[in-house]
Formats: structure tokens, C-alpha cells, sequence
């Protein structure tokens, strides 16, 4: 689909018959026996009218390189790479969106990608004094603060203590924040790419707050603090710490990516993505919130009446179809396959209904396995296009009842100047052309 | 663990200290105020004894560059890579297996890998014919045989059909095949490293075999072909077929890498690794099973008796201890996490026990979830090391009741002029000296 074109995004047809125009060429002027005989003993000749040239000539054709030569060897290029044929799926940035773009966003591609896992070379990223390559083996943890005994962990360490591993998924506050100011960006990687879903493996955050002797009781607050200039700092709840949250090193089966907070970073299940503090070097105990840069002035929410909300770290439950998505064209009508992503930051997705007509009717959703806690869901919907305009949606409902809102319902409360915790329900307009375009519809 | 170290699989001690000795050096020599306070400010100081350089003075200390300096913009390598530091951490070809490297293998480095997701680019290659990367919009599938009207799809066909997502392993049916005639290869790479787990995308089988009218009743079989000049044949049965086959595009999130198969192949969960054509473009519906090369051939069992056993297609239940394993080195005594992966081809792991004494005693393991049918299961397990020798096994046992056999057991029955199927216990030594080999216990 969109990952298999040069515009990303788009739905692209390929080209009709067995073989390519430029090999249908060849083949008309070599018309050599041994390959039509050759051809024969493969796919082609069989199925009916399949094997014929664009000129009507019976199919007497040249066969590809990769049936008739040796391939690349094993372990050709050291760490594997996609193929050259996917290179405009990109994780892309924004232009203008901050001013120097080490102190910016990159968006995953999700209208080319397919089921939970995001390929860590697609992840987004959000840095806010650009990224580094840090070498383990000066890296260290300090956890102090409300403790009996501080502590300071080398990555050795903290990788011989008992691991867990766990699958979530990760999502900046701001994610969709255009869309309160009905900015409407043109495709699903800038309206929702700040995403991503990965299996964490590290040590459960509460061990270590176990070894140190922490006070759990007065201790009632968590600073986390990265190791860049940037001075991430941002507070979790002792409530939060002591639960789910992990301190990392491995995402998707291999260390974390530098972009990603290598060798070390913070994973709060359900949390906004600031929180993953990155090149986590810090863990302090402490019996107030710590009101840091990063909780005062930014990822705070502005309300209507000029005052802001703070400390709304949970993702609420939000969905999104990826495909068809903005930018994307539907070159014919007949059968499509609607897909898309659901989450929560509560727990685990219920159900997600889709809607073909901008709201009035619903139609539940295939949900694929394993329906995982405070991970992405992916979701499959049967859908035959008419040809006539159409608008698509999808809604969200997760283990604890909450339902995805629509864009009208959270500006009733919300307003429309914030930027943070857009979760409304997203809609793609489908014109007689087949063309998609992102819309808000009340 | 091993994978920070320039060793692969080798355990490294980080240098005690909070910083470097190259760093105390430089703050040896500059010795400037405003370090000593900006480390005081960050981590450092206030662990105590942790801050004092190796020469006994206070620290006064440089900070490292990505403190105090600007870092990589977003989007600065296109597709991410991982960091520089684990730069060893490689899937490997064992030298002189094969004639040439690109009818090869290359083995997924599982020592230094986490969870269960193998990444894309650490994903083992087995190629017949070396591997390609293939136009996909020049890629056809045909469905033919005992079917009502065959049927060419083009890729932009499948993608817009029902898809759906599954977890699986995929092992190769000659993994761990040295050890047969116990060579004992040094380390769990070369010796389980034909094994990956991964997130595929697809169209069932069955969506296509009903969408050309296939004959399901005498229809008993399916060929499956790839596009490389390798004549990849295999044969599947119409259970299989019709139950949890997939026709995949994509894993892990992404389109497939052409190493393993882009733009199109066959998953069998549970069924060893060759029957998973790559570059998939026929299926042939049959009466019989087609008897092909590599099926006749190869992928057979060789039994005492000289007979050879085939079809045995199943991955029977199995698992390995990953760390510590083969070539690592414990350098201290105390507590390890020992870590390793479980898998079935007959469905769930119920359970997995460790021994540390070469199979008298066992232990339970935590499992790591999701436990998936037909996937990859990681376990964990404490040990604390008392500097004595030690032999670690591991024994996982699957929903159907199936216990992993020792290899006395399976050379019983099978000899020891095998090639395919070893699902044995696999013991690891350690030694007084921390040093952990590949060791065969009866």
C-alpha cells in the first residue's frame, strides 16, 4: 500500500499483467523458446490470459534476474536494512515546527506501517536538546533522595538484576495538538506519529527503590532526571513508581536506540512521553511533586478560562485509522481492508467501533491478538467503497468504560487553545476521486 | 550485558566509579570550580565515596560532552540505526559451512538480545540462492491446482484484503543440528541462532484458496513456490492450509527485508523454517504431496537404522538459556538473572524449570508475557553464583504436555547422524573461572 509507493501515503495500483512494460518489452524483442519454456515450468503461462504481452502476443518472455542468477550472501550489509524499494518511509520532521531541529519532533509513518510492533528505525522522536550516543560504560543511575542507603548503578549493574519484559506504548502529550486549533495537517504521520509500541525489557523501578531502602511511605513522589544539558526532569507518583514503571535498556529485542535514551531510559506505562525520561541518570525520592521546567511551563493544559491544568500525565483511550488516511487516494472501488490503532492509557482496549458515514452508524472492528494493557491494539475492518464520498471514523472503548470523545465534546471542556491530550475521535474524508483529506466533523 | 561489549557475548564489568578513567584524568588536570559545581548539581557527589577519583582527591571533574552541548537534529540518519556501541552485536555466517555465502546461513546473535522480538536486522538468513530485493510492483502470486478459477494477485490485491497479525517463531528445522554429533559449537549464536520471533502481517491462506474456489475435500495439499531460482518447493497440508497460514507482507511493523523474503512469503507457524517460502509466487492446490527437492532430499531425518524420517515439519518444544551461555564470562560472584527463550511448535509453553547442577535439581522460571501460541516465550530466573563450577540447563514444557527431552534421550531414538529436528536440553558449564562452555551432560 502506502509504504510500496513513492509518495508515501498514497494506495497505489500496480501496473495490470504478469510482468512489468519494460520486461514485456524485452520479452517481445528477444522471443527466445527456452524462456517461453522456462516460463512455463514457473507462474505465468497458467492462468488464464495472465501471461499475455501488452501487444497480445502469447507470452514469450524474459524472466527476472532473481530466477536465473546468484543473490546477495548472507550477512551482506551487517545490520539488516529495509529494502531499497520502502526508502520514502521515513520517520519525517515538520518543517518549522521548533526552531533548530535538535530540539524537535520526527513523526513514525504510521500509514505504512502494520500491526503493534513499530520497527525501532521508525520510532518517532522528541528531543529537546537533540540526541547522543552515550557510552554505556560511563554511564551510570544515582537513586537517592527519601532512601536509606543511596546508590549508583552501572549499567552492568542494573543489566544483572531480575529484567521483565513488557509490551507499550508510547505517545507525546502533544501528539494531535494541531488539531485543537483545527489546523487539520495533511496525513496521519503529523496528525498522530508522535506514537510508538515496542517491548521493553529493563528492572522494575520499584527493585531498585527496594535496594536502596526508599521511604515509601513519606516518599510519596519519584524525580526522574535525564543525563543530557536539556535538564529533563519530570515527577511520577510513588502509586505509579512502584507499579508498573520500569527503568530500561532493551527496546523491540536490542538496546535502546540513541535516539531513544540509550543505553537508558525511564518507561511509565500509560504516561505521556516526557516522562520516559531518557538517558536516565537520576531517581530521586521525594514527599512533594518536584514542579519541574517540564511540569510548570510545558505539557501543562490550557484550559478556557486561562488556567492550566498540570500533572495530566495519562494518555486517555484514542484510536486512529491509519489506512485509508490523509494524502492517500483510493485508485479503485470495491473491497478495502480499513485498518487502524487503538489504546489507552488506563488498561486494555475493550472494543473500537468504525463509522463510514462521519458518525451516524458503527460497525465493531476486528481486534487483533494479543489485546495487551497500555499497548497499541491493531484493528481490520471490511469496507466496499461505492465511489461516493464518504466519511471514516474510528472510537475507541476501553477496559474501564471510557470512550473516545468527539473533537466538538472535548472543545465543550477543553476549549481550543491547549496542545496537550488531544484524544478526539479523528475523521478522513473520502472524496468522489478517492482522495483523503483530514477533516473535523461536529 | 554482552551486547556493550566489544566481545560479543562476553559478560564486562564496567570500570568501578563514577566516571571514566579517561575523564578523571582531564579533571585531574583542569581542576576548574564551576565543574565541581555543576557535577554537585547533577549526579555524583552526593553518592558517597562514589565521586572521588581514582587518585583519592575530591571530584573535580569534567562533565561529558552531551551535558553541556547541542545534540543530533531528528531525522538525522533517515532510517534509525542502533548505536555505534553495539556495533559487534551482528548476526554472523559460520565460516566455511557452506560452498559460497550466498547459499548460506547467518545465525541471530540471541546473547544479546532481550524479550522476544528479534529485530529485523538481527533476523538469521538461510538462503538457497542468495537473496534479492524484488520490485513488488513487478511481484505476482498465482493460486492454481484444484481450484475452481486461478487466480494472479498483485501485491496492491493481497494488501487490501482482510489482513490479519500473529506472533510467531520461526526456527530453522537444522538449527542446533551440530550438536547431533556433538561438536558443541562455543556459542548460543551458532548454536540456537537459527531461531527469530517476530509481529507478521498478512492474508490468511484460506481468504485466497476460497477466493479461486480451491477443492478442499480432494484438494488434501498445497505447494508452496519461490521466485528465486532456487526452485523452493515445499508442501503443506490443506489442515494446515486452511488453519492458521498466513500470506504475509510484512514483520515487525514494517514490509518484510529482502533477506526474509520482501514483498512477499509464507508463515507456517509452528513448522520448521524452510517451509516459509520467501519471494512467494505459487500455490498449487494438489491430491498429493508433491514430493519436491527439499523435501526428498533435504529437511529428513536420518535415523539409526538408515532410514530417513520426512514431513517432519513440526518444531517440537525446546529452549536454551541465553545468558549466561557459550564464550560469556561471569566476572563476579552473587546474583545473575538468568535469561533464555522457550518455544513450541504445538503451541503455548506451560512451563519452563532451570537446573544449575546439571539436571538433579529444578526450579521454575518466571515467564515473560505474552505467552503466544507458536512464538517465542522469554523466562527468567534468579542464580547467585558462589564461584564453583556449575552446569545451567533449561527444560520447558508446552500445553500439549510435550517435555523437552535430554540429548541421551532423543540419540536413543533419533542416533546421531542427524541433521534436523534437535529440540535437546542444551547444559552450559561454568567454570571456577566464571569462563561458560557448551557442554554435553548424559
Amino acid at each position: 500500500m502506502g509504504s510500496t509507493d513513492s509518495t508515501p501515503g498514497r494506495i497505489r495500483k500496480a501496473p495490470e499483467g504478469i510482468l512489468s512494460p519494460q520486461q514485456a518489452g524485452q520479452a517481445h524483442r528477444a522471443r527466445r523458446g527456452f524462456m517461453a519454456k522456462a516460463l512455463a515450468m514457473g507462474a505465468g503461462a497458467a492462468a488464464a490470459g495472465a501471461a499475455r504481452a501488452a501487444d497480445g502476443d502469447p507470452a514469450i518472455l524474459n524472466l527476472p534476474a532473481h530466477t536465473k542468477s546468484l543473490g546477495q550472501p548472507v550477512a551482506a550489509r551487517g545490520y539488516g536494512q529495509p529494502s531499497a524499494w520502502e526508502k520514502n518511509l521515513q520517520r519525517r520532521e515538520s518543517p518549522g515546527l521548533t526552531r533548530v531541529s535538535a530540539a524537535s519532533v520526527s513523526f513514525t509513518p504510521l500509514q505504512g506501517l502494520f500491526g503493534i510492533v513499530t520497527p525501532n528505525g521508525l520510532h518517532f522522536e522528541r528531543h529537546h536538546q537533540g540526541w547522543f550516543d552515550i557510552d554505556p560504560s560511563g554511564h551510570r543511575l544515582m537513586v537517592m533522595g527519601m532512601v536509606r542507603e543511596p546508590r549508583v548503578f552501572t549499567m552492568d549493574d542494573l543489566m544483572r538484576l531480575p529484567a521483565v519484559s513488557r509490551i507499550h506504548f508510547i505517545e507525546c502529550g502533544a501528539n494531535t495538538g494541531m488539531e485543537w486549533g483545527n489546523v487539520a495537517v495533511p496525513t496521519v504521520q503529523y496528525s498522530h506519529g508522535m506514537l510508538a509500541c515496542g517491548e521493553f525489557t529493563g528492572v522494575r523501578l520499584s527493585t531498585l527503590l527496594d535496594m536502596v531502602g526508599a521511604d515509601t511511605k513519606n516518599g510519596r513522589y519519584v524525580l526522574a532526571e535525564g543525563a543530557d544539558g536539556s535538564s529533563m526532569t519530570r515527577t511520577i507518583s510513588m502509586e505509579s513508581a512502584l507499579d508498573d514503571v520500569m527503568v530500561a535498556w532493551a527496546m523491540n529485542g536490542e538496546m535502546l536506540r540513541p535516539e531513544n535514551g540509550y543505553p537508558l531510559r525511564l518507561v511509565v506505562p500509560g504516561v505521556q512521553g516526557v516522562s520516559w525520561v531518557k538517558y536516565l541518570r537520576r531517581i530521586e525520592v521525594g514527599d512533594q511533586p518536584f514542579h519541574t521546567k517540564e511540569e510548570v511551563l510545558h505539557y501543562v493544559d490550557l484550559m478556557p478560562d486561562g488556567t492550566h491544568r498540570q500533572f495530566t500525565s495519562v494518555q486517555e483511550v484514542k484510536s486512529v485509522i491509519t489506512t485509508p488516511s490523509g494524502g492517500q487516494v483510493l485508485l479503485d472501488r470495491g473491497y478495502y481492508n480499513v485498518t487502524g490503532l487503538a489504546w489507552s492509557g488506563r488498561g486494555r482496549i475493550e472494543r473500537v467501533d468504525v463509522s463510514f458515514d462521519g458518525g451516524r452508524n458503527w460497525r465493531g472492528a476486528r481486534l487483533e491478538g494479543p489485546v495487551l494493557s497500555k499497548a497499541l491494539t491493531r484493528f481490520n475492518v471490511d469496507w466496499v467503497w461505492d465511489g461516493g464520498p464518504a466519511i471514516l471514523q474510528s472510537r475507541a472503548i476501553d477496559e474501564t468504560g471510557h470512550v473516545q470523545p468527539r473533537i466538538d465534546q472535548l472543545r465543550a471542556v477543553r476549549g481550543t487553545r491547549s496542545i496537550y491530550h488531544n484524544n478526539a475521535i479523528q475523521s478522513w474524508r473520502v472524496s468522489e476521486t478517492g482522495e483523503v483529506f483530514n477533516v473535523q466533523v461536529f
